[in-house]
Formats: C-alpha cells, structure tokens, sequence
C-alpha cells in the first residue's frame, strides 16, 4: 500500500555499514513504526571486496558514486563516506538532481554547509545532518527547529569521545597520554592518524555546526580556534584536582554584543559541575537562551549505533517529507552577524609554578598579574625551599592579558618556572 | 517579500501571554532568524479586561474562541488555554478547517490526542505539541522524528516540576509537605487546587504522550497508574537518605516482551543517579533504546518564558511547512501494542517498620518474605527494645507479592508496624 521510497549510499564504513543491515535486514520494524518502505538501491563504496560484517544482496555494491548519485530511483542519497572530497561534490549533484541528501559528515558540513544548504534550498529538497555532532544525541534538530524561535547565547560542551574517553582515563587511571591514545587505537576507540581528534579538529568543525544554527550566523569551520589535548600531562590534572577540577575538551560557542567567538580548548571544570561526570565516549551539550534558561543534551557521542539512529531519523523525516509532495525549504537560515577574535574573551586560568618559597614572593607575583589588570581568585602553594609548588587561580581575563602575566612571571628570579596554563570554566563569579 | 503567516490564539495566560508579546514585540528578531512573518490575527480570552501584563493592540482581543478558529486570515491556531472543554472541539474544528494547531495541552493530547492526530492526517495539517511535556525541553521532537528509527525500550524521568520543587525542599529543609505546600501556592509554583500534580495527573498525561510516541503505540492518559506525593513525610526521606536514597515522584514507560507499562509513583533513586541532582523546578527525561543506549534530556519543565519557546518552535515548524505548500502528513503513526499492568512490573522496594529487637525477629521477618518470593537485598537496623526500627530493602519484586508480604509481616508479634513502603529505582543489580 505504502509507496517505496529508494536509498543510496555514498560509503558503507562503521555508521553506514550499521544502516545498511538495519535497512535491508529490519526494514519491516521501521515500516511498523514509521509506514514507510524504504528501499535500499545502490551501496557506493572504494572496495567492492571489503568484508562489512554483513550480507549484502548482489547489485547493490558499486565503486563509482555516480551511479547511487545519478541512479533515477533513489530518492534519498545518505552520505557516510566522510571527508570533503569527493564528498562535497556528490552531495551538490545529488542535491541539484532533485535527491534529499542525509550526511552525518560534520567536516563537509563545518566546511561547505552553507552552500550546500543553499544549494539544497534552490532545488527544493532537504539536506539534514542530524549525525553530523553529538552522534546519537538530538541535537540539530531541537536547535534549528525547537529553539528557531530563542535567542539562543550559548553553546558550550563535550563534542569529541575520543578525546573525552582519553582524558577520563587519564584522570582515573594516572595514566599517560602516549599509552592512553596506543591503548584507544588498538581497540578502535581512536583513527591510526589520531590528529583531527586529538588536535581538536573534529570538536571545532562541531562547534561551528552548533554555533552556525544556534544563533544563525554562518561560522565557518576555519573560524573556530583550537587548542588539542596533545601537550597535556597527569600532573596538571593532579594539581587541578587539588583545587576541585578535572580536565574536559570544551567546546564553547557564545553571543554576545561584543560579536560570536567560537572556540575548542582543553578545560577545567569543577568537579560538581554536570560536565565533570561525562565519562568516556559520552558527549554532553548545554545550550543557554534568555528564555529557556539553560538545556542540557547527554547521550553516546560516536559509535556506529547511535550514530546510524541519528542518520535514520533524518531519513525517515526526509522520506515522510517526500510522500507529502514537497521538501520543507528555509530549514536554516543565516543572518549576518559579527565574528570575534575568541583570544579576546575572558576566562579564569589556573597556572602552576615553581618558585623559591621565600618572604615576599607571593607580593611579587601578585605585582605582576596587578600590572597585566588579570586578578587573582586564589592561591595554594605546595612545599619548601626551592622547588615549591604554587598553584593560582585567576579571576576572567583575556587570553592577551594572561599570557603577558605568564611571560614576565617567567622572567622573576624567584620564579624557576611556569609549568603549565590552564583555562578554568565555573560559573562562580 | 516575505508572505505574512496568520496566527490565532485560544488563551493568554501564563504561556500565552509571554507569546503574544514575543510575537508583537520581538517580531523583528524572529524575521531575522527564521526569515518569517507571523501576525497575531486574534486572541481568545474568557476575560478581556483581564490584566495580561502587556499591551494588546486593540481589536485583537476577543471572548468568542470562534472568531479565532473561524477567522480565514488565521493559518496556525496556538490553543494555550488548557483542559479538556472547550479546548478539544476547537482544536478539532481548527484543524478540519485546514487549520494547524500547537498546543501546550498535555491533558487533551494524553486524553484524545490520538483522535485529533487522526483529524490533522485527514485534514493535511499539522498537530504540533511540544510544549505539552517537558516544558523548554525538546523532548517530542526528538522522539518523534529524530528516534523515529530507533525501537526505544524505556523512557523515564521528572516531568513535573511543582512536585519536584516541593520534594527537593522537605529533603533539603526538612520542611513538612503541607508547609511546602502552602508556601508554593503563595509563590505561584503550585495552583490553588494542586491535584492534578501532586496526585500524579499531571504526570501520569506527560507519560502517556511519551510512551505513546516513544513506543509508537497509543496509550491514553486514564491507562497511566499513577501515585502522588500527598502521603509522604519528612521522616520516610531521612531513612531512605540513610541508604543513600533520595525521593522523586518518577513517569515511568517500559516496552518489553510482555508489554507496555506506564506508571508514575513516588520513587527513590541513588543519590549518586543523575536524576537525584534534579532539584526544583528542573525536568528530566531518560530515553534508551538498544542502538542509542541512554539519552538524558534536562531543562526548565514548566514556566511562561520556556514553554513559549517550545510553542514558537512549533509555530515556526508549522508555518515553514504552510510556506513550503504542504503539512507533512504521517508524522506520527501508532500501531497496535499490548498495554500491561504496571502493578505486575517488578521494582525494589524499600520498607520502613518499627520492631521488637528480640533474638530471631530478622528470621521471622525473613521468612514472610521468602514465602512471598520476595528476596532481601539489605537490611538495616536501628535502637534497640521494642521500638527499634528496620529498614530493609528487597529485590526486584512485583507490587502484589511485596504486598502481601507487608500485610503478613503487620500481623508478626514482634512487628509493631509497617510504617513506609517506598519503591526503588536503581540500575544495580
């Protein structure tokens, strides 16, 4: 009774090798719960040969993409191939041919999403990318269509598993980042070449996502600074503990009237903070507006399971749309808004030093912050002689201001040396 | 140039009237991130000279809901005014006029939101009601369209922020329930007659529209079991906080191989647990499934501001789908589901009784239990003489076995009374 709806795929790696056996093998569920019939036409893949851990009716594999992009029968192109070439290009042609396109490829979006989205628009059709952060969690959706109606200010949380299940274990286990990431790519957990994870890459294409839809303002991924968690050690985790924080890789889009800063970089945050128990491959997102106050979004943030949930009900959303005769066009929508360099927004920072722990030293460290305008919260120092410990707590300055404390710090001769800056996130004041 | 989109109300109360001034006042900063025109064409009130708190140009207000759900300039009816009647007829005759409708009527949609669903199919129009559970939070949405692939198991959390709010201060504060009470109905936190949320209505409507989408199988409000929090004591709270327990009136949908539960009761939970930390007027909602694992929503349940950005939202969805040319049809579709008796689910249960502490009373104790085949998990005893008191916390168990055992154990001798009986919700086993 139900008309058949046809699906390519560009890709059929970890998520899309998961949706093909749940479109082929379970589509009796989906049309249960769903009444549609969605039928799989075409799997473009690089390796014809590769084994994907399930059966996949001959016909259905191809090595050339345009024939999934081109194929008259397919309705709706799901793009899980990743990367931004050829990505991008067959996401344009499918979409200018009249396809839906579903992508839970966040670099292609971070990248090229707005004229994608363009492209999507003047043909017609939809090109939705629920998948594209957070994994299995909704959070495109609530964002460009739940929340189109707040003036949304803030966008703030952990995006990235890898980097999150890295430090987790770092903090719990004491052990260090070398062995951590070794052990995560030995059980799949983290890529051979780790650097768009560890270098904050991933999380900075997903707060540009975020932070493009949240306040509709086109942020290229570019735009968006980042710090990795790459130079971090154990020891700064146990002097951040001493002080009642533990290490996250945020990412933290705001508005304000001074413009959009976007940005990724390793952070403390309190221990009873929400995001301190994010644990592992859990991302978590908080989403701040004048009128909802403040939400908060927490559910596996990678994995082929989750992920092809979040790739599905876009599906479905695309395909219901299709049977109603039409694609619902002006889904997102960019106003033009201010960019702000993000080194110039405030934050507190927790420094740790060696200095000689004699009369006076404090007075003279205080002097040097005083001169850079950057105030101190707190101070804990930590042994005698020579080789004491000092651990402080700044109140929010800018990155400028904290880095020119920092270097003349380095220069006092009581001072041995700055060991490690941290940005503290707490909504203290 | 961009085609004006005509919107009616149906009350103006707390909800409505922070909508009405978003929609007259703030207009420009929705055109300018939605690129919509939406013109407020009417309001439906029972008191026109009530005082709303913001200026409504004159000629809009008026006290015949017809001329609301009549006007041919109205494309989008916001139905804000609640209850049951009129509230459903005028829905329904919005929506067979060709009409969509956003409500924030939890009552209506838990009672006969399957035949109004029904009516907007039929019709070619939307139903939309994300305001209608959870408040500001996206829950609906989420679960109706972007989980719509996922075959989702349980959905469990707070979903009423009035009782919430009055547990979180007799826990807190010591505070008795009555005094609380009170003092919430003075504050405006709690309606003059608190019945539909501290019994459990309330909540017992949120978990049916839950249930209903999560499981895609219709379950009506009156199908809810439902226990409010009117008979608790301060004093049930301080034993259970002894075993690291703290109370929350939870909604509670499971789908298993024996059926569809919904139950919402008073229920301890670790305070460890997510949900313990979910104080005041907070909502919460778990979803889990076997692809996605667990979910966590959380956000403002109730309150004009949060709610009217969970009915703009809707609006917005509703109104890009008029410009588009069509209402997507199907949205949501429930099949046939067998409905069970939440009273045969098992659940720990912790009991509070006053004991004569004389050699062998656990072993009595003990032997009621097993002949129910209800199995302790911990046993707790405090005082001595004939007025010692025990807290014992069984295993998973059904509501009619634990009973029977508690009325055996208020006829042992050496049992004085059985002073408490709460469930137990934790993930150990």
């Amino acid at each position: 009774m139900s008309m058949q709806i046809g699906v390519g795929f560009l890709g059929a790696g970890t998520v899309g090798s998961v949706l093909v056996r749940r479109l082929i093998y379970e589509s009796d569920a989906i049309a249960a719960k769903t009444g549609l019939d969605l039928v799989v036409r075409g799997i473009a893949v690089r390796d014809r040969a590769k084994d994907r851990g399930i059966v996949i009716p001959p016909g259905l594999l191809t090595d050339r993409p345009s024939e999934v992009v081109d194929d008259p029968t397919v309705q709706i192109v799901i793009e899980v191939m990743g990367g931004l070439d050829p990505a991008g290009d067959l996401v344009l042609r499918a979409l200018e041919s009249g396809k839906a396109v579903v992508t839970a490829n966040k670099e292609l979006m971070a990248s090229r999403g707005r004229e994608l989205l363009a492209a999507a628009e003047t043909a017609g059709v939809s090109l939705l990318f629920e998948a594209a952060v957070g994994g299995g969690i909704p959070i495109i959706r609530p964002l460009s269509e739940s929340l189109a109606g707040e003036r949304i200010t803030s966008v703030l949380g952990i995006v990235n598993g890898t980097t999150n299940y890295i430090l987790t274990r770092m903090v719990e286990e004491g052990v260090a980042y070398e062995d951590v990431l070794a052990e995560a790519q030995e059980l799949g957990y983290a890529e051979a070449d780790p650097t768009a994870d560890v270098g904050g890459g991933d999380a900075a294409s997903k707060a540009a996502i975020l932070a493009s839809l949240a306040f509709g303002t086109w942020v290229g991924g570019s735009r968006v600074t980042r710090e990795g968690i790459e130079g971090l050690g154990t020891e700064d985790f146990e002097s951040a503990r001493r002080l009642g924080y533990t290490p996250k890789l945020l990412a933290i889009a705001e508005d304000s009237s001074e413009g959009i800063a976007v940005r990724v970089h390793p952070t403390l945050v309190p221990l009873d903070h929400p995001l301190a128990s994010v644990r592992g491959a859990t991302n978590a997102v908080f989403v701040s507006g004048p009128s909802i106050g403040e939400l908060l979004f927490t559910g596996p943030g990678a994995g082929g399971e989750p992920t092809a949930t979040a790739v599905l009900g876009d599906v479905i959303t695309s395909a219901r749309e299709r049977l109603a005769g039409t694609q619902v066009k002006s889904r997102i929508r960019f106003a033009s808004g201010r960019l702000r360099d993000p080194s110039g927004v405030s934050i507190k920072w927790l420094l740790r030093m060696t200095v000689m722990d004699r009369p006076g030293v404090l007075a003279q460290i205080a002097a040097v912050f005083g001169r850079h305008e950057v105030s101190i919260k707190s101070v804990w120092q930590d042994g005698r002689g020579d080789e004491a410990t000092l651990l402080l707590v700044t109140h929010e300055s800018p990155e400028g201001d904290l880095h020119l404390a920092a270097d003349e710090l380095a220069g006092l001769e009581v001072v041995s040396a700055v060991d490690s800056i941290m940005r503290v996130y707490d909504d203290e004041p």
